[in-house]
């Protein structure tokens, strides 16, 4: 396996608080394009054709990161969306992770990725490296924790090497959480916990300079008490927190979470920011604008800082 | 929700219980192009670009396909190998998903996908839905069960509609397996056992004619007593096993997982198909057509039908 490289750049916490700390902002917006909900003005032939779909939703997402960039510390393309449309949805989900970085913004590729250890380097290789002379495409990545912690090694190998970030998923926003991860275990306590103990685990080799980790955890705002059992089993953790807005959390929910200091989590909006001008009559890059603004400032509020 | 359309093609299970017996073959191949490993006449300039290397491993599976039609049922092409070439490579994966159904097997996407409801509905439509006049890409996934029942419901939902199959992750053949999936539950059994539960529970109303469900699992071969165990608590599952030939284990090590028909388990060959004619004098494609021939033969004959 030969020697690590050294860090050849700041460690993925301490960029962000640098972004979340300048910008005042702990606001993620979801680039989850879907072709039925694009305005008007883009939909035009979307319909006929794949290809015509992806440049559609490549242009709205490139929309949305002029709307939000003053507002937001970084997106979250949601990999899903993109692959809906094949190839040509890859390309535009590459447009605009590149888009988003040349606007100073942090990516988050949300693709809860997950597979033994030769399959999960491919996957690092596809969202964490260098691409040649390019960055990478995404800043940060969600993982599916389920194979274990071989088949996460390779992302965190790109957490040391490129200064990546990783959020593993812990407790989800969805019903389906007690099917698996609320089961107890034999000591009583719920599989999602001993996950966080595990991605606790996992991160303390990877520490930068404000006492955060790069591996961070995917906790649902949907459950608030979960929220701050997280922050306690996981105090070192950045806390990657959906279930705002459409889900129906609120700012309020998540307040516990920003314990470890006001990087120490990040809020995650999507279809609330993207299609707000559908409630509005506003267009749609203004409605969008309008209501990562409040967001930000409801969040930044109730996280204390 | 409206009512459900009626089934518009034959349940998966039973297309895939004609095929098996049609060619007397229970082996996938998996499609895992790297281009650091390809045959030197097609590595030629893939170094040179994404593009470049994304056409050459295109090459290679349209060859590949080709020489182990004969001897496979059915072809499992692992979507990160194709992601880490982006959007090209995702074109390399659409094209060798066609051109291997246009050679009458069956395309087993391995994505183990899975994610909140409106996120699992765009990886299903990615992978399982018609693609406008077109046929789905593949006619069965893998999946991830850790976010529970509701977030595999849009491929379930496939599997009523257009006669998908799923394959759901319910003990994985890498050590990792130690971490999560073999943690003892408050009852004393392990929580891939109560998985592979739900998972006979998820399938129970997609059984087809030949009493198989459209809901398979997938479950190592490295683990011989554990794909006994699931074939027990999974009587109406395929079990899709990998862990043969490169990661240790062999046809005898799968024999039991056959005891519910010939159909009822497939075994998945990759790195020693694909990459055979490293070790071996013959050129790429005759040596992957022996592999997959050799391997072929030695299942169908553990299987003891």
């Amino acid at each position: 396996m030969g020697a690590e490289p050294a860090v050849a750049t700041a460690l993925f916490p301490d960029r962000l608080a640098e972004a979340v700390e300048r910008k005042r902002s702990q606001l993620l917006v979801g680039l989850d394009p879907r072709p039925d909900l694009l305005p008007v003005e883009l939909a035009g032939d979307a319909h006929l054709s794949r290809e015509a779909a992806a440049d559609a939703c490549g242009r709205f997402c490139r929309g949305i990161v002029d709307a939000v960039a003053p507002h937001v510390v970084g997106v979250k393309p949601q990999l899903a969306f993109f692959e809906a449309l094949g190839a040509d949805g890859l390309r535009a989900f590459e447009d605009a992770c590149a888009y988003a970085r040349s606007a100073g913004l942090i990516v988050l590729a949300d693709a809860k990725r997950g597979d033994i250890g030769s399959t999960s380097r491919a996957y690092s290789t596809a969202y964490l490296e260098p691409r040649g002379e390019q960055p990478p495409l995404a800043d940060a990545m969600t993982v599916n924790p389920y194979l274990g912690r071989d088949s996460l090694d390779p992302f965190l190998a790109a957490c040391r090497r490129h200064g990546s970030g990783v959020f593993c998923v812990v407790k989800t926003s969805n019903e389906g959480v007690a099917d698996i991860q609320d089961l107890a275990l034999s000591d009583g306590r719920p599989l999602w916990q001993h996950v966080a103990r595990l991605v606790a685990e996992w991160g303390e080799e990877l520490v930068g300079d404000r006492g955060l980790s790069s591996v961070g955890a995917v906790v649902g705002a949907t459950h608030p008490r979960a929220v701050g059992e997280a922050r306690r089993l996981l105090p070192r953790s950045i806390l990657l927190l959906p279930g705002i807005g459409a889900q129906g959390a609120g700012p309020a929910d998540v307040a516990r979470a920003f314990t470890s200091g006001p990087s120490s989590a990040l809020v995650t909006a999507s279809r609330s920011v993207l299609y707000a001008f559908r409630t509005s009559k506003d267009d749609w890059r203004s409605a969008a604008a309008q209501e990562a603004a409040r967001l930000k400032s409801e969040v930044w509020a109730a996280s204390g800082w």
